[in-house]
């Protein structure tokens, strides 16, 4: 083989020559782009300050939690900030601005979103309340807060969806991929969620970015609340695709429910596994009639016939 | 703007005035709470004990095996008795107890969890078994050891379940939401398992806290063992909720089977996507019978026309 | 109790013990597996070097590209290769191999893979594409590349199948299995997947070993592309067992399409929660007949009444 050195030569050169075919992933620009880790060390610092008592912040036990609290306030306006200004050339509205322009209004959205904390806790407190009275295997409060992937990805929502109405591009929806990557529960920030939200299991729960859920909404593992076509693509982009879930609804595991126009009224039930394209009216309870099985019996076990007898039965 | 600093201040105070509402997310005791983190090195630790020739402890290659394995031994047991001491205060039991009591009963707990591992580890020699004759795409035992997420969740749970035997508060859940996020596949560790435990690919199941199943059973993606109905919440803590899976049955992707009173009967094969919420005899093979499906067929593809027409078909 | 140092030594020989029973966990030979550690951040390094601009590189603003570009190759020849030499034990062709020529063989295939990476990129620059155009929600494409699971378990996938072809063990599945961690996407790197492949959502997606893909293919959600019986566990090893999906091909939530001679053609649409074991003609667009639903109206929310009747309508 050639020396160690050449074939690196080589490899390089031939890498770099790839770089130079203009295509969208060529592009060689230095770093200008939100960092995902710096992302997720805002959300670790924000779920400190979120609850004050259960996440251990670093010195927390030589400062008292006023100290505590400012050091957390200055690291996240900072760090916020920096990552915001980051994005703000990505919408288009600050083509023309400086530098020290594009900073002023990163630290003053950065400010902006602190000033929400109050208003988010005091959501997350009715979420914290709602995983608790609808979970019989929840022990305790303090387990749901330092375990529960349902109240975790329902706090990262949240922030990110603060910072939505906020018009900060691409940190919200980095956020909420940082909670679906962690929990398999994939809420876009854009949806709106009402208080006494509450997520059970939540593995493949998928929430669509135009959703509207109203207050006291319990939904278990699978759901998917999403457009009715998507194959029109980025022509779409806008418009409402995604349900609205009024208060007091009740999905179970499984069930879809698609389309910008499917309204599901107060106070309905939508059965595991049901699959819902229109309007179900308040009060409603929908659930898929009885499926017809076959069902056969073998007394033989793991016979050879048996296991190539795949007719009857489907397997993955 | 004001200054940087006063605008700390501000936010600081304001948010320092949030906490004094007096709502659960608003204590501020200093953190007694178990730590996830460490926690998490627990059970990486707990790996290393449990395959000794396959995960790299530290300093692996200067000390003997012996050496190694009182390291790992005496870190675990300091470790985990002080995230058990943290915790004992919550069940209720030990309120009278001095902090000198607690200390040593969670010391005696982490003694008496780590006299299993003899134990684990027979179950474990079973479920890697299971899955190398389950799985025609598991190349080698050794692959399933280092990457399979089936076989890491099991290990999660049969050392959580264990510490449930003993009693011990929390330390259990954190530990399979840990796997839980790691493999999406949500065991509670409450559940109780016989040997020889199959699992495919994994994203999506769900077993419940009263789920009993027993030996040579196995279960693929998407599954979920719950109970009939949760809606009554904590009114239903504490009973069987979740159904009983006799030997050798084995259970295909998306199923569900729920209900405290479903038992399904040795040998049993629930087909994929199955709702099944009564008991089924054993022997029995149960499958959905062939769904109606209605067919088009478009020649002109991606045509504006078809891109119109989303009434026949469904799209998420 | 005894004092700790008893403890340690009496749990010490306990496990010690439990070593010597001659089953496969109790291998107790020096580490000599492949290091998920070390596949994860060859992983990391393989993302900067496809995205050049996107994720920032250690001392990246202080070397030129080119600089920066050798130091990413030169790292990654080394310590892939170093892992290869680990797994090349496995697979029984270099069992009379001495050290060195296992070194030089390793070094090589390291070499020949670095060669593959503008391949890679070719494919990958199709696939940013393919997400870009059919996500409505996704506001950019940088956005796409920084945060979105699909693309990332896509890269993941056809940078493990490159050392798929090149006969390289267990490394491949050890990356696909961090990518299906971090995602829920399961996609065996054994499959064949053309350009353009589109994954949105992705969580609980399930793509076999043999499974063949051609281009610009659409999967959302919960989809599984598997085998029809995997009873006979690995005597079905090698064989083709998962299906064959034509160009231009979409296939929606929760379908399932099973069996190794199942073939969906051309310009085919398959339906959310379809459930296929045979083959589909070209343009054939397949979906579920409405299923029936029972409806119930309850206006008292929440009796007792209503709580204790579960009989029409199923929960998990």
């Amino acid at each position: 083989m050639e020396p160690i050195e050449k074939q690196i030569r080589t490899l390089t050169d031939r890498i770099l020559a790839d770089y130079g075919k203009g295509r969208y992933i060529d592009r060689e620009t230095i770093f200008t782009r939100p960092d995902k880790d710096v992302v997720e060390d805002i959300l670790e610092k924000l779920q400190k300050l979120i609850y004050p008592g259960f996440f251990k912040a670093q010195s927390y036990r030589y400062f008292t939690l006023e100290n505590c609290t400012s050091t957390l306030v200055e690291d996240i306006l900072y760090n916020l900030g920096r990552q915001i200004s980051l994005t703000l050339r990505y919408n288009g509205l600050y083509a023309d601005s400086t530098d020290a322009e594009i900073k002023e209004k990163a630290d003053a959205l950065s400010l902006a979103f602190l000033q929400r904390i109050p208003h988010i806790r005091e959501y997350i407190e009715t979420d914290l309340m709602a995983e608790f009275e609808g979970d019989p295997a929840a022990h305790s409060k303090d387990m749901i807060i330092i375990s529960y992937p349902g109240l975790y990805a329902i706090m990262v929502y949240r922030i990110a969806h603060e910072l939505v109405l906020l018009d900060v591009p691409m940190i919200p929806r980095m956020m909420t991929e940082i909670a679906h990557s962690k929990t398999g529960i994939d809420i876009n920030p854009g949806a709106t969620i009402g208080k006494h939200f509450f997520i059970d299991h939540g593995t493949g729960i998928v929430i669509g970015e135009t959703t509207e859920i109203g207050e006291n909404v319990k939904i278990y593992q699978g759901v998917t609340l999403g457009a009715l076509s998507t194959r029109k693509g980025q022509m779409l982009a806008g418009r409402k695709r995604h349900p609205t879930i009024e208060d007091n609804v009740t999905i179970y595991s499984g069930a879809s429910i698609l389309g910008g126009e499917t309204v599901i009224g107060k106070n309905a039930v939508i059965g595991a596994n049901a699959f819902i394209t229109s309007s179900i009216p308040a009060g409603a309870k929908v659930s898929i009639k009885n499926q017809e099985y076959s069902v056969r019996y073998d007394e033989k076990f793991e016979t050879p016939k048996e296991l190539d007898d795949t007719s009857w039965f489907y397997v993955i």
